[in-house]
């Protein structure tokens, strides 16, 4: 018996706190030697490719692939939990509302670790598909008072802003560019689809932690080569992932500049809870190409949840 | 909507024709750019793994994994079909039987193109789960005479007898050893999960075609360096995945005996049909660690005959 999950029953289960849980769970169950999470593998078939990543959890006995094949149109995840003992299906879950929801997780548990603790304001980039719930976390984390919204088309931010304003305690407001110093900002979240660096080295001021997460690809850059300069220490998800995916980090350790030996996984913020300190001017960058074992936890929890409740269809019986 | 098929209803649409066909059309597509399947990935997880390999075919705009956590009780396959343009699941399958088909179809059509047309005397050593397919696709393709049969165990040995003369058309024989040089031997299928070495340089004879289907892990080997050195002709159904899984070949190349270069991939045999020609006297070894691809041709023709046969369940309906 395995069981099925729709988009549709998923969200009526699924929330930020659960996400932001199921995250700071993964980097722990990591830091411990628990989970295990291995880096995405695309294997191109005609003009796509299929996409494909995994992960277990020791003490659960549970593994998981997530899978899908990026379409321009809409892509769909789907995240396929297994037991580990036996090889027993125990769930397929569609995993497009759970990608998106572990991804803004994921920015709100760096930034709980890494960030200013009473960060106030925060500038989002990018308004797409994965923006609300990069802002929907941090909001949920912080005590925020405002978050500026950036997009380069005018309409998409002033849709952003009305859609979600109703979902988010701080104030949203749009701002028309990103070039300029903007003062005060503690965090800045990019997510966006762009190739070359959207985030203007020059207007990051001391103090500030950055998310970016928008890029899995490494010739796809979202902060330029003097922000990643500026700060004073940089977090990856997973160092493999990265050295394949980071486009952010691969572009300047090319020329020589940053060396891999300098970049820290984010699961030694707790094996290793002294380490890194932070200052309070210190810039931090957390670069993030996602990881398998943030779907697993939470598609994991998300399956015990939807038992509880009666929701989801047999496959299998 | 996704069709979820059971080894049961697999078992009601399955036959070793079927099989071959897919085995042959998926070495026709590689060697003609359309197929592509990606090796193996172990994922450890606790005192297990889950394994997983992928394929595609691009004429036809399918993608597709099988996914696996080794079970000593049993192990569970599932192969997964999806859309590669829109990233749709078409459908998951029970894999156990669709993998023995599939493997021994690989023996088979090896043993088409590469042993004695005129093979009449095969001898299959291992009689675990997956080795009555072995010798049921050489029955298909040959007119065998006779096919000795050897197991360690005596009981093993007669009990396969027992079960699969009926469906065999060659007189099946039990033999006691393969120490001593047999006569006349055409075709030598391997399948066992023997650590060490199971068959004797000294006893191959001039001529034979050896299938070594049972390995894949580097640690684990079939045939001895001597089998190795003996052969004209060395054929793997995937480099990549050979240089990663195949112990009979990486043992002998790690001492400097073979060389990679001198292994060809059996697609060859399609891309560049004149390049291997058989000489009577050849020895020739096939090496199978057994492909994505196959899986999924398979697999897909099973899940068409499955819809005409309206076998099978929605699962996401």
């Amino acid at each position: 018996m395995a069981l099925y999950l729709t988009e549709s029953e998923i969200s009526q289960i699924i929330d930020i706190q659960l996400a932001i849980d199921s995250v700071e769970e993964s980097f722990k169950l990591i830091a411990t030697g628990q989970g295990v999470t291995k880096s995405r593998e695309r294997l191109p078939v005609g003009i796509s490719s299929m996409n494909y990543m995994s992960a277990g959890i020791n003490i659960e006995n549970i593994t998981g692939l997530k899978v899908y094949v990026p379409n321009p149109k809409g892509t769909k995840f789907y995240v396929h939990i297994m037991n580990s003992l036996n090889g027993e299906l125990i769930s397929i879950i569609e995993g497009n509302m759970l990608g998106q929801y572990r991804t803004g997780a994921a920015s709100g548990v760096a930034s709980k670790f890494l960030a200013n603790p009473n960060s106030r304001k925060a500038l989002l980039i990018g308004t797409g598909f994965q923006s609300f719930t990069q802002i929907l976390s941090l909001d949920n984390i912080f005590d925020l008072e405002e978050v500026y919204v950036y997009s380069r088309s005018e309409e998409n931010r002033n849709n952003f802003i009305k859609n979600y304003q109703p979902k988010i305690h701080a104030k949203l407001t749009a701002i028309e560019s990103v070039s300029n110093k903007i003062e005060n900002i503690d965090i800045i979240n990019v997510i966006t689809n762009s190739k070359t660096p959207v985030l203007d080295g020059n207007t990051i001021t001391a103090g500030i932690h950055i998310n970016a997460a928008g890029s899995n690809h490494a010739l796809r850059r979202e902060l330029d080569t003097k922000t990643i300069l500026k700060a004073n220490k940089i977090f990856v998800d997973d160092l493999d992932q990265a050295k394949n995916e980071c486009g952010d980090l691969i572009y300047p350790e090319s020329l020589g500049l940053i060396q891999w030996r300098n970049i820290a996984s984010f699961s030694d913020i707790f094996r290793f809870p002294n380490k890194y300190v932070r200052n309070k001017d210190d810039i931090t960058i957390f670069e993030s190409q996602g990881l398998a074992l943030w779907d697993l936890v939470l598609a994991y929890k998300l399956y015990q949840l939807a038992i509880i409740k009666g929701l989801g269809k047999e496959i299998n019986v």
